[in-house]
């Protein structure tokens, strides 16, 4: 799998690199960023941390507006931005044009819905395509951890109770921690997953973490002025209440006065970070 | 003079605020950003940060990409972000459409040509309508420092050097250091202020240096591999000849590797910010 190099920015005494790829599992063409910090350039192997971004955004807006470079410089790690959907030509988007389904707003899943089964795969692109890729074309360990916001906030959450063997940590941006009982999440199972709820639940963390076996590290910051909050898209108290249910010791930090911006995680991107480098090599 | 609040987020334990307001210099409607860093909550009146941005920015870029609020924090200063030209029904742009003229390009001038002369007044805004709104309006003192990047890098220290009273201190990334001998310059100054150079040299920071009596701190930031300064957009050489001319103290880091793009200044903008709060109260 032959990756090209299409932006190269130093930053943070590291690099920030854009490439794109031919992905068999999403049948298209993707891009993604990497963030290689200082230590690789001296040859040493280090940890990737994967951020899964929300509805509408790219590669780029974390990497844009989190201000991770900062601190992932300091403690060594590279960070993984994929896109948030299979894109270019040829992929559906939603023929309605919103901004929740279709196009950037791929949720993470594999589809079995047509048309959306040809190209909306991103559960399999994420576990293992672009990890395998990685890991064949930068100096990173086995060493993982996964992150993200909101929609990838859920991602990442359901992607790691999934495969808790691949990550040694996950935390989360304001999760749509329950997308079965909201709107969006119910919008995208539908149209990617069909309508039997039964095959939702797989990718419901709030579902998951009640059956969890092996349980990771787990932080979750949640604004309390956050407006898909408070209208009940993100229903962090169901996850809550389900990882107590099962002895899931996850930290849920409700941050006083925070909304759903990047404002909100630039604050405590740091935080996170610090959480999952506490946990590699243990 | 009445302003309107549009946009509120919580970042850092402090405030990113959007305000929109009549410019009577400019003759239209326009919006600036503010951070307001914890430290005014508690009723401190702190030290103001102006930023100009480049050509294409609004108030937004460099507060959502430099990850300055975080230090400004910890620091306890405000950052002043306006836009980079009038803008908004009846304001005038480059008929042929280019980025480097009209909207988002005001130069931070007072044009005498017309129809230019109707709106881009963006001198006399930065340095006295702007300032006069946020001091009378917001928590903040009457120290000042002035910063900026590329075409508001130019602006930052020709407004500093005409207004030594006024800024304890000036830095700039990527600053256009003498525009009457770059192709961005030589445009916007023909444009906005008509043929004869002689008009040009009050609003060109490597003349200015020349013959600048009072002398400000001054911190210059240069990436080696930014395609502008290659190209001849940026001649920081000439700025720094001039100012060894005239025993003017400005520190120019040129910096290895780096572009022009908000990588870089967010990996340098903390010490900028320290740097400024250095000068505060001298």
């Amino acid at each position: 799998m032959p990756l090209e190099n299409i932006s190269c920015n130093k930053t943070a005494g590291g690099w920030h690199k854009q490439y794109t790829h031919r992905s068999e599992v999403l049948n298209c063409d993707m891009r993604f960023a990497i963030f290689l910090p200082p230590q690789t350039a001296a040859g040493q192997k280090v940890p990737v941390l994967y951020w899964l971004s929300g509805l509408t955004c790219t590669d780029e807006n974390f990497m844009q507006k989190a201000g991770a470079q900062r601190i992932a410089a300091e403690l060594g790690v590279a960070i993984v931005a994929p896109d948030t959907s299979p894109r270019g030509e040829g992929v559906e988007d939603d023929p309605a044009g919103s901004y929740d389904f279709g196009l950037g707003a791929g949720f993470y899943v594999n589809a079995t819905e047509a048309p959306w089964n040809r190209h909306y795969n991103m559960y399999d692109y994420i576990v293992n395509e672009l990890p395998a890729l990685v890991e064949a074309h930068f100096p990173v360990s086995d060493q993982r951890a996964i992150s993200g916001h909101s929609m990838g906030g859920h991602g990442a959450l359901m992607i790691a109770m999934r495969n808790p063997e691949r990550f040694s940590s996950v935390s989360a941006f304001s999760p749509i921690a329950n997308p079965m009982n909201c709107p969006w999440g119910q919008k995208a199972f539908t149209g990617y997953l069909g309508s039997n709820t039964e095959t939702w639940k797989q990718y419901d963390s709030s579902e998951l973490i009640r059956k969890a076996e092996k349980k990771l590290p787990m932080l979750v910051d949640q604004g309390t002025h956050d407006n898909f909050y408070i209208e009940g898209q993100l229903r962090t108290e169901t996850l809550a209440a389900a990882a107590k249910a099962n002895n899931y010791p996850v930290e849920i930090r409700m941050q006083d006065g925070y909304d759903h911006s990047y404002y909100f995680m630039a604050t405590f991107i740091e935080d996170h970070l610090r959480f999952h480098v506490e946990h590699f090599n243990k």
